[in-house]
């Protein structure tokens, strides 16, 4: 009798889900007539072919190799490996309690006992199961639309393809992921395998099932030949990979025939119908494997006979290894960072130019360097990518980076470059150091772009590339902050509008209309009726005066504080009246636009927490007060849900990357004129968390150190909770020599001598009085300073050495010149030293002040500790403004001082660091939804205007390149 | 002597280029000295083992088994592989004669031996050759920087890495894009090979090599026995498979043995050092081909030996095998669209909730089935991408698939959903007749979204998703037109006041600097000067009258045009007064902020033929005139560059899917109510040589077909070239009643009986006013129409038959219910076969009048064609206009009526084909960079309001799942 008259095997096909033939149960599976399984004492499983097929003699002449193994020896090596799958499956949840580790099947038609089987397989390794059942004749597009939504399922980890073969189409197995593909046979974990990686793919789970039962065999196959028939495709490849591995000669024929199976030690039959393997061509002692006989359990009632059930424990393993996998995948991925090569030329091209030479990574690359993983991105092209807010809570456990924050000395006309520092910085950290840096930087206003402003993308060799993306659209977070912004404003003029010519019946029934004849508060304004003190939610309840209250914010029209907001630089809109049309009926007001920066919901992006806290801090937002004096918020307006909806994917931080490669985050750029002028919490969060513990988050504080870095610390820390390690402070010789005395200087006339020759006195005052006071500041808030000072060509190598050297005087841990601009992160390699070194100090940071200190006393501190007046002095509207926030329970919330920056008292000719004054406080309003309050010391102006010759002359597109010229 | 002593064998890796040793010269090579390459008539190369090695006498006893072949035998199979390809190569030149078939190779340090041969054998088959010569000690960072490079260009179609064996990591080999991979060493590409694809991968070329030589072996291979010693990595698998589908039975071995070496019929030595392969053990006749053997060219003066030649050869093949693929690729890909599965619910939930319920493909997906190059698209997270105008150009050849105009009859307030139908009909010709076809949309402004109106994404189950991104900022197109809009106008009211207070001298040092001692004109202050007809170009030598002339626009306040704008619904900026800031020093001035979709901008958008003519028609924007009359351009104000790259992106059409997974554009969106209310011609363009010769792209014309559609034809078709195969026209049977006479309905009020009882009367005179006119109208301009009967729920069944037969009793080629809202393209498969139909009839479109046509006489005509007004009555503004305008030589511009869309006539309440009237122009505008003339019939609002309860106070969002509710 020949073997193969006991089998009905299925095309040559690489899975036994592929294998799977549509008529009948029969699967692959040992071929357990042709085998004589004896009983084992040591589990070892004897394959020995023909010896028990009835009819022949061979067999009995066959030499004894090895100890006889039984059907038990089977099923032991099936437990074994269930037994090893279930500890896996114990270790693995035992780290993470919440994952269920599971295979999805796709299958077409009913159930069959192949997939009873591994079904039954899933259930005993504890595995959850999802199947998804198509129709028997479902097509091609059906099965595709299936795979890819379990590619997006983060809960699958494996994915059992249980089709008719014609539908295991290329395209079929090469849509699932990889990752996912636990049976091995897309293309690319066919390719890993050949290559021997086997971290990435899976072993094909029955050409591991054989390799088990091979190896089981009494004799070591080791050097001995294997003679495999059929199975041209993956799966014998894979097969024939993992015998070679094993030291294996592997035959490898179609067909079998006596020459070649008179030289095998094992005979392993992958598919193919009717082949013949007369036992008389057998070697005595040959094993034989068949993966292509039924799985004949009704028939003999074992059904843990055949390959069937190790191959399903085989994949189960699989699945869990694959789920291990995803769980190690969650965790904290070290940094692949790859660095960009940096050829400086000298003299130091335009910025344009320099950005435009170096081509930047894919920015889902830079995603993937840094450990994102790909469902936490967004591509907005191919340069810039939103990341989700998901990774906080997937690196929770994850312990923070260093936080560094860059500040300067009082700006001068001559510049600092706080923002090349802070990029600087980081190629050097980053490129250099080969330390995890992030750079966190505020989104710039597009208004400027086109005005005077210099870029705020860096400049020279330390940049954002590319650089125009940075200054330009980005990913539009600011044009959505426009459109809420402008939102409120169009419903705040509506709404006086239709209360003025409406009686409260009428507006109640519009307000509360009755749809399809059910009349309905909506969610939005069922908070106003909890505001209002109105429990009730049936709309026909309200009493008359509760429908007035309801319906009437009463807003006075002289004291709505909500200005409307422009990206651009449009001075003619710094003071407007509206409402002049006609249909207006005369209900003029007068009022402004402010630059989009400005814009409260600007500072509630930077300093929201996640989208439940943006949300609400856009609800409480108070936009004016009624005639009554009572506050009146956005969510009064019934607009907050839609301010949520418009602010939704702003509040994302926007991934870009340096000159060099290093990470940059650009998130939220609140004006610093009124608001607290630093990037977003959210993007320090993130990236704090992305670098590691050993990992640096440099980010830039607008300003001076007076103003942004005490904002940044006050305000910024207190809303986040991080704790900043080291403050960087960035001064210039030629700043230094302004603040030490010397003369003004103006826009279009020669640069006075004192800033070109070197002048030690000057350097000396400055030194002495700015960069001292600065450094002074700063240690306030117990944290340690290290000096950058911004080279230029002019500055002498005394001067420079001066520089340092007073600044360690003054207190700084260390002070060291840097060269980023002419030189990328090569040329601030020194600081990254000194901001590693000081990094490792402990920092004992605390606030200036107690939320709980009373409004007067928290800007009188800020006004003698950090600015040095002697005392304040309150105008009566400043007063009466305290007495009313206090009132109205914002009297804890944090002052942002709305004070020039271009000195630390008020008076912007007072350079250095002046002493006896006293800072007026003109009046005071309240961001209330960002949460603080802003004293006027002077005029702040919220709109900047266009010179006679904006720099948009020089700005260019060439239409067939499509390169920008004359962008800075 | 044993043959191994004769070579110096490297490791086992997988390709030449990786096989190449640090030291020496030598390579893989087929062992001379172990074969006799006799004599050959037939180019046969027989490959017969040891008989030439000397002092072995067992060569002798070898049977002949064919005819001897001699070394020329070897160099003809080079020969004729050379030969081949540079035909090849002929062929596709022939067919590509820009096409520059490329093989880049990244080496570390200098060029060796085998990097000659290859290079040699580029240049014998006319390949351009890239070098990248990094140094010895290059890091693997470094040539992946170089790889990713080489994955970008265009014009690299091989790479071949010759780099040491260690260099080779897998991260390396699986950075290089597999089509590039012309060694065929990718994990991606071995997995192809394995599963038998040659479509996509490259055979490994010394696994090919080894193929061609056994091929020419006098006895054939099929059925034998070859042995493979070593390479048990990618090369050794490629070989097998290779061998394997050649009916060969591989016997593969990590080292040679005499048992096995006596079954061979081959014996391939894969590299591995050391190995013996001693004559003894072979059998007669036995082919024997080492891979591992040196080239021993100056040894022996024989370049062409060895495998390395006969490799480098069919490496040069798999090059040009590669560059005809991508030949291939830049044509036109036939689709593989996949529809995604619709189960309508009935009662119809919301569209937000319908949206949400179906998982759009991610649009990467959807780009590639529509035949999207990946380089053609821009992702904007996971369901939009912009999609690059380089497509044009790639499908210049392609012939145009058919264009269908969506167009309604006149608007009523029961609504007629064009937009429904064209995404309804879009979804029924690709998910049910599977034809390519491609919605082209307008992007809708997001003002009106947060106030009353409905989505502009379609309704029910014929809706683009997710219809949030769609309704919201999408890409940021309409921001980028406000930004533009804006800055042209901060600049008009800047230089006015700038010119206002400074004298010509003052402005022209400012406006002409000096930089660094030179003054420069820019380019675009060049241009100015060439319209004020100065050809000077040093700034010194103007004239003072020159000087004037240039500095001075002198715009007249009372005479700008230009308005600001806002994408907000905020009525109270429709008339204001703006410079009321001490600042601005009493340059007060009324003015206005428009929607943010009226910008002239927004209509050059829509119009634009690609980024030169954008960047033009912004140049040539008339924003005013001068005191003398002289039109004002932003050119003129220095802006046009600063335009162009701030539209940039927004000049790229955005993709989006149905809710059946059809492709549509989302693309401009100007306002219907001054301008012609289309999308863009760029957007059109493309989609038309996207689906090809046989496939359909529908857009959509705003109102109704008298406005929206004549001016499709008269403006959009004549700016674009495009000719229109079809007109579908939406009517409903409710807005026929009204047309017919029925009564006027308001919001808030009960529906008349009219409009829910079966009233046939009513539709007889609705059919035969207004719709037979609309029909008519199409005929005007030679177009077919379809009637396309959108059916409500209290439609009758005897109404839609009476539309239906007295629509193609009017002319319509057929007219057809729809039901698409409710079931989705399955309810509009009839609509689909009618447009089918009528697309494949002859179309014998003409404009309604010629350019040269006075302007008087082309608003007759449309008054009295289109319209049916008795004749036009020209206020003086609007006769002083047109003479004006003649006088600026903007006569033969296309007119644009600025006309009410509830009436063919002027007066709204007019329903159905008035007749007997004159229609008052009353005054006339122009958009000279757009390009059209608007006549204004009535008061146009060109900027809506906000309600009493605006549809804001539904809209909200979940912080946890991010969904939005109440958006429609």
């Amino acid at each position: 009798m020949r073997l193969s008259t006991l089998r009905h095997a299925c095309r040559n096909l690489p899975t036994p889900s592929v294998h799977q033939p549509r008529t009948g149960v029969r699967v692959f599976g040992l071929a357990k007539s042709s085998l004589r399984l004896g009983p084992s004492s040591n589990s070892q499983l004897l394959l020995r072919a023909a010896s028990s097929v009835s009819g022949t003699t061979s067999a009995e002449k066959a030499p004894k190799l090895g100890k006889q193994t039984d059907g038990p020896g089977y099923e032991n090596t099936i437990r074994e490996n269930v037994q090893r799958t279930k500890e896996e499956m114990v270790a693995l949840q035992r780290g993470h309690p919440a994952l269920k580790p599971t295979l999805a099947i796709i299958q077409a038609d009913e159930d069959d006992r192949l997939l009873e089987l591994n079904k039954k397989m899933a259930g005993k390794i504890g595995l959850n199961v999802t199947q998804i059942c198509l129709p028997r004749e479902c097509t091609e597009d059906e099965i595709i639309e299936e795979v890819l939504k379990l590619n997006e399922d983060p809960r699958v980890h494996g994915v059992y393809l249980h089709l008719p073969p014609a539908s295991l189409t290329s395209r079929v197995l090469n849509t699932l992921r990889p990752e996912k593909d636990v049976d091995g046979v897309s293309d690319l974990n066919v390719g890993r395998l050949v290559r021997g990686d086997m971290n990435q793919g899976f072993i094909p789970p029955l050409a591991n099932a054989v390799m088990e039962l091979l190896a089981r065999h009494d004799t070591p196959m080791e050097g001995r030949i294997v003679l495999v028939v059929g199975g041209e495709g993956p799966l014998g490849v894979a097969l024939q990979c993992l015998m070679q591995r094993r030291g294996m000669v592997v035959l490898h024929s179609r067909r079998s025939s006596e020459v070649l199976q008179k030289q095998a030690n094992a005979v392993v039959l992958l598919a193919a119908g009717h082949m013949d393997v007369p036992p008389t061509w057998l070697k005595p002692g040959t094993a034989v494997i068949h993966c292509g006989s039924a799985l004949m359990t009704e028939d003999h009632g074992m059904e843990m006979s055949g390959v069937g059930p190790l191959t399903a424990a085989l994949r189960m393993q699989n699945v869990v290894q694959s789920s291990s996998r995803w769980a190690q995948g969650q965790q904290y991925r070290p940094w692949t960072l790859r660095s960009l090569k940096l050829q400086p030329l000298s003299p130091v091209p335009s910025d344009i130019e320099i950005s435009r030479a170096q081509t930047p990574k894919p920015v889902d690359q830079l995603a993937q360097e840094i450990g994102l993983l790909q469902e936490e991105t967004e591509a907005y092209g191919r340069t810039k990518a939103k990341v989700r807010l998901s990774l906080l809570d997937r690196l929770r456990e994850q312990p923070d980076g260093k936080y560094v924050l860059v500040a300067g000395i009082t700006p001068t006309p001559l510049g600092e470059g706080k923002s090349t520092v802070v990029i600087g910085l980081v190629q050097a950290l980053s490129a250099h150091l080969k330390l995890n840096s992030f750079a966190c930087l505020r989104q710039p206003s597009q208004g400027p772009t086109f005005g005077v402003k210099g870029g705020a993308a860096g400049g020279g060799y330390a940049q954002v590339i590319p650089m125009e993306e940075f200054n330009l659209h980005l990913t539009g977070d600011i044009h959505a902050i426009t459109a809420a912004n402008n939102l409120v404003a169009a419903a705040i003029d509506a709404r006086m509008l239709h209360e003025a010519t409406q009686k409260d019946k009428a507006l109640y029934s519009r307000l509360v209309p009755s749809v399809n004849g059910v009349r309905r508060f909506s969610p939005i304004q069922i908070s106003r009726l909890r505001r209002l003190g109105i429990s009730e939610i049936d709309p026909s309840a309200l009493t008359p005066q509760e429908v007035s209250s309801f319906v009437r914010l009463d807003l006075d029209p002289a004291k709505v504080t909500w200005q409307r907001v422009v990206d651009t630089n449009d001075r003619f809109l710094r003071k407007i009246t509206v409402g002049q049309a006609s249909t207006e009926k005369g209900h003029v007001r007068e009022t402004q636009f402010d630059i989009a920066v400005a814009s409260e919901i600007m500072a509630i992006l930077a300093l929201a927490d996640g989208l439940g806290d943006m949300k609400t801090r856009l609800g409480r937002m108070v936009v004016g007060s009624s005639r009554s004096g009572q506050p009146v918020t956005a969510e009064d307006l019934g607009v907050s849900g839609a301010l949520a909806v418009l602010m939704k994917d702003a509040i994302k931080p926007t991934l870009m990357q340096t000159l060099e490669g290093s990470p940059v985050f650009v998130h939220a750029g609140p004006f610093a004129n009124i608001a607290h002028g630093n990037s977003s919490v959210l993007a320090d969060k993130l990236a704090l968390k992305l670098v590691g513990e050993d990992g640096f988050v440099v980010t830039e504080a607008g300003f001076g150190a007076d103003i942004g870095m005490e904002k940044f610390f006050n305000i910024k820390c207190r809303a986040s909770g991080l704790r900043p390690n080291v403050v960087v402070l960035v001064a210039t010789v030629r700043a230094l020599k302004m603040h030490g005395g010397g003369p003004n200087v103006s826009a279009g006339s020669p640069l006075p001598r004192e800033y070109i020759d070197e002048n030690l006195s000057l350097v000396v005052k400055g030194c002495s009085s700015n960069l001292r006071k600065q450094i002074q500041i700063a240690h306030l808030f117990g944290v340690p300073v290290v000096v950058a000072l911004n080279v230029f060509k002019t500055d002498t190598q005394a001067e420079i050495d001066l520089v340092c050297q007073m600044a360690k005087e003054s207190g700084a841990s260390d002070a060291v010149p840097c060269h980023h601009w002419a030189r990328g992160g090569r040329g601030s390699v020194e600081l990254a030293q000194a901001v590693k070194q000081a990094g490792s100090q402990p920092s004992h940071f605390q606030f200036l002040y107690s939320q709980e200190t009373p409004i007067v006393e928290k800007i009188r501190m800020i006004a003698q500790k950090v600015y040095g007046a002697d005392d304040i002095e309150l105008s009566p509207e400043a007063q009466a403004k305290i007495d009313y926030y206090n009132q109205q329970g914002y009297g804890k919330l944090p002052i942002c001082m709305a004070k020039t920056h271009l000195s630390l008292s008020h008076l912007p000719e007072k350079k250095g660091a002046p002493t006896g004054f006293t800072l007026p406080i003109r009046d005071i309003r309240a961001s209330i939804g960002a949460g603080f309050i802003y004293p006027l010391v002077g005029t702040m102006s919220t709109m900047p205007g266009l010179p006679t010759r904006p720099c948009f002359y020089d700005i260019d597109l060439d239409p067939v390149t499509e390169e920008i010229t004359g962008l800075f």
